[in-house]
């Protein structure tokens, strides 16, 4: 089947909902280089509430791109890690967060550019 | 400066939001190949409402990406398409569709093994 996210109801569009969205991009980011707990992913994404964070990793976790492991320890521990499938896609959104860090200059100039139009 | 996306109110988080949102990642990757008028962008992108891809456009002008230009004809005649900056980061965002497109079967199988645990 030949799936494309253009079309109305394709189900690549909720891949790409996933994907295309702020939180589970920086989560999945996140997560590139190591295991995590909760609390450090808390802690690495700046501004994240947890309850959008435990949204986000839920719905990463169903979607197979993040594994969550419970330790049958006191304190109870949970490791988030990426699955094979998040680290395939993770270089592709490290990209997209790179091309953001480097170009806000150009950025700013250009919103700041437009704001500064004379209305007409 | 440098840049980090994980600092809350770093400026590259306002290029990320813009980037990471589904209809502007569409209606990027949609005036990849060639400029567009209004109507023809809102027949490729399928579900996208005139409200929204107004407001799609609009940031994407506003930020640099897209280039809006308006012909003093009769009826008058808009054209949209990438600029320079736009031209640069599509290639990235349409990475990330071919991807969504090309590994809907393995999250949905995902996304049903989830569904279908024993919920504890």
């Amino acid at each position: 089947m030949i799936y494309d996210a253009f079309r109305r109801g394709c189900p690549s569009q909720t891949v790409l909902n996933l994907l295309a969205s702020k939180w589970t991009h920086l989560t999945i980011c996140a997560l590139r280089d190591k295991t995590c707990r909760f609390a450090e992913l808390q802690r690495h994404i700046e501004g994240i509430t947890p309850r959008m964070l435990t949204q986000t990793l839920r719905l990463l976790e169903r979607d197979g791109l993040v594994h969550r492991e419970v330790f049958p320890v006191v304190p109870p521990r949970v490791d988030y890690s990426l699955t094979p499938l998040g680290r395939e896609v993770v270089g592709l959104l490290r990209d997209i967060l790179t091309w953001s860090e480097a170009h806000v200059p150009e950025i700013v100039a250009a919103r700041q550019a437009y704001d500064d139009r004379p209305a007409f």
